[in-house]
């Protein structure tokens, strides 16, 4: 679909779509969403950080989407919501559409007799479907897609390509699964034996729920034994690294590059910040925010903010800082002593 | 093979063919490996930790790999060995054992007329060999994998779907290698010349030995002079990133999200970190275990731990105390003062 | 081409393309590239580290190239240039040339009849290249890739296997992108409504301009609504995560697994060290340099290096320092108390 042929959309009809209030011509039509500073009189922009007033004051929008404190802030047409973002979320949807599958299997791809697909999915060029996996209504299965041996892929999932599905992982209903992920690769379970490491063959599923997106480039182990468990609504962003049997509590959203270890336990609702890390075999309340770049080494029983990074500095201030950490032990028994207090002994360095 | 088509064992087939001691009927049959909290009558599991005590107690399996100081902690019929873990993994390995490649070259491959693919190997849908690559005995080629020109992939491999193999690399026997991974890709090699950067070719290979197992995504970079070499038995978890010259020794195991930098000389039996670092043109000496999240800097010339994360805390405290991290050589310098000591000028901030 | 049908250069005809001077004999004829370590008599090497000279001594080369002031370290026959790694890039260029495409879409590649592919470029085996995509002159599209509806390959672009172009990105000339690699899956765009997330549209494209590297299975996630941009001559190393509407400046360098996310506008001649990572909603300046393992939590706006790496040190003393992160606060209150300062009360620990 180009640009020309979408169809516009008065703010009238979207409020009956979606609510919210309209201040100015309800007749007034737009067909894209955009930012405030690139809107031409055809978009639809959102304004929902008191940084961007500026931009709201110049903005070329034909229409703008926020809140009831910024009403006033303008005069061009606009929906008052009092979740602009989201609001804003829900008029992209509409004014940008998924394409919808074209049904049928391309004459390049290799679908496993004993495979079923349903008739109105679409199964890209050079897809690869295994036996006994099953490709569910509404489904679009992108270009270079392999899905393993009885492997379900849910309604209405969307995979684009290149995206590997091991055998018997499950995928619920409206997944997004973005380009080079790979879901059920074997957990990383290794023995050790006489100094060499010993395969543990890993015989548990991914089992994922519906409304979940996938990253590109993102992993989810296939568990050990058990599955390893992503529920509903979950999302994730690309690069991550899901280890073997870990669960993931629904409609937590974790960024990008981050890894969970093995047999980690995430709670609900939970938003974890990129590239931090979550040790193994722990535990995560619901509701838990974990900042960018830290590493979580303990369960977490309590909803809240938890921050583990260092602070950047210029390199020379860093050095000189950066050393004293070596010696913090002793600097907290020096001022320990000027106290007045008594100081264990320490070991000598090692 | 589904679970109905498995064949069973019993303990005392098992011993005799990994050893260990039978307590209990050694006629007892077990065709499923679980965990203990899982199993069921047909199910073998194991007890290698003390603070799975209560699931010992109150399992469902038919058997269970135990220690010799748990022996007496059950009564089900149970194979005492001195290391159970790696006493399941055989017995897992010998109820789960993996696929044999189902010879031939599926017909929507493309093997470049002048490669080399054994007989008896399996070559999947839309898969690509290069001019004189060689694929040998016993290999399985995932669908839609790439091995690029004069490549060489020893006896016995398994490609999942999706890997990559450059031009010139080799892998050794046995080797397990699970999608997205990139084998020999270029280097970052790159050289600065009048403010723009001249690309140095890539000109080394990756060379891989026998029994190495590299997860999904993971990326190992071909020499840009010499070869990138991985010693026989190393394993690699997931998106872990290997730059280019990097010598990684035998039975060294990494986990995931970890990268090391060019030109890196790791040892044998060493254990690196999820998401550690390792700097460029250092020198690890076997044995070392590297905790996860931690920056290598310098060589190690000793065995043991080392460790340089971040402890996490909640955001607040947290926030008062790295701030504190910029100042930590100041700080250093008043207690100097307080304690009567001289105290170097420090220059002003930059 | 393999190795006894290259071609060799005499160090004359070198110095007549790329300048610089020869001391020995010019007419000495080289035919690979080497370490001075590995080099043999039809090896040119390179000489730009002192660390590396007893190496000089020693070397097996045919000819080395060298600075000036290390003319007369070694009576090998020398190019001598002010810049000799960026020389030796291009010698290497010079001996190791990329193999031209062979031009020609496989039979077994997918074009759409609606795309454009330049006669004498190259489309591999199983590639898949969507309606209205553009591949210009001189392109190898590698096996396994995917290019998307209206994408724009630009002149002599080289796509190793299993590249993912979504739909509407642009590239420009000269582009060399690693296997894996995934350029404009959608931006993590959530916004949060009553519990559940909302998808925001990913509407923008990836454009990326001249002569930029791509390494293996990194990511560039396109626009929220405008345009991730990569400017010229950027070279991203593996597994680097870019998110959406990031702007990159030209020569800027990324080592691997670094992250940059959303909205993050970074400058000309940058250097971003490994592992780092790049808040999103930033601005850091020309000429910054970002240290391995540092993030970046606040714009940047002066030329210089930065860094925030915790130092590793051996476990039982990273343990007895640690802690005492989580009390430094206190520790600084406590030397202004004895320094007979007023100490602000501290709310006690959440």
């Amino acid at each position: 679909m180009t640009r020309s042929e979408r169809r516009s959309y008065s703010l009238g009809e979207i409020r009956e779509r979606f609510g919210g209030e309209v201040a100015g011509d309800p007749a007034t039509e737009v067909r894209r969403v955009a930012t405030l500073e690139a809107a031409s009189a055809d978009c639809i922009a959102f304004f929902a950080n008191a940084r961007y007033l500026s931009q709201l004051k110049t903005t070329r929008a034909g229409a703008v989407i926020l809140g009831e404190q910024a009403r006033d802030a303008t005069r061009i047409p606009r929906i008052v919501s009092d979740n602009p973002y989201a609001y804003f979320a829900r008029v992209s949807n509409l004014l940008n559409p998924a394409p919808p599958p074209r049904p049928g299997i391309h004459s390049s791809a290799v679908v496993d007799p004993a495979a079923s697909v349903s008739a109105d999915a679409e199964v890209g060029p050079c897809a690869v479907i295994g036996a006994r996996a099953r490709i569910s209504s509404g489904c679009i299965i992108g270009a270079g897609c392999t899905i393993g041996e009885a492997a379900i892929i849910g309604d209405d999932c969307r995979l684009y390509a290149n995206v590997t599905v091991y055998h018997d992982c499950v995928i619920g209903s409206r997944a997004i699964v973005h380009s080079g992920a790979v879901i059920g690769a074997d957990g990383f379970g290794i023995a050790m034996e006489e100094g060499r490491w010993v395969k543990v063959p890993q015989v548990g599923r991914v089992v994922i729920g519906d409304d979940v997106e996938i990253g590109a480039n993102t992993t989810i182990d296939r568990g050990a034994l058990d599955d390893t468990v992503i529920e509903e609504g979950v999302k994730l962003d690309n690069q991550i690294q899901i280890g073997h049997n870990v669960h993931i509590g629904a409609h937590t959203a974790i960024a990008a590059c981050a890894g969970v270890a093995g047999s980690a336990r995430i709670g609900r609702h939970c938003r974890i910040g990129g590239a931090s890390g979550i040790a193994g075999h722990l535990t995560i309340a619901d509701n838990v925010e974990i900042s960018t770049y830290t590493l979580v080494t303990k369960s977490i029983g309590q909803a809240g903010t938890y921050t583990g990074a260092y602070v950047f500095e210029p390199h020379a201030q860093w050095r000189r800082n950066a050393v004293q950490l070596r010696h913090l032990a002793e600097l907290a028994d020096r001022v320990r002593a000027l106290e007045g207090g008594s100081v264990k002994p320490r070991r000598s360095k090692r």
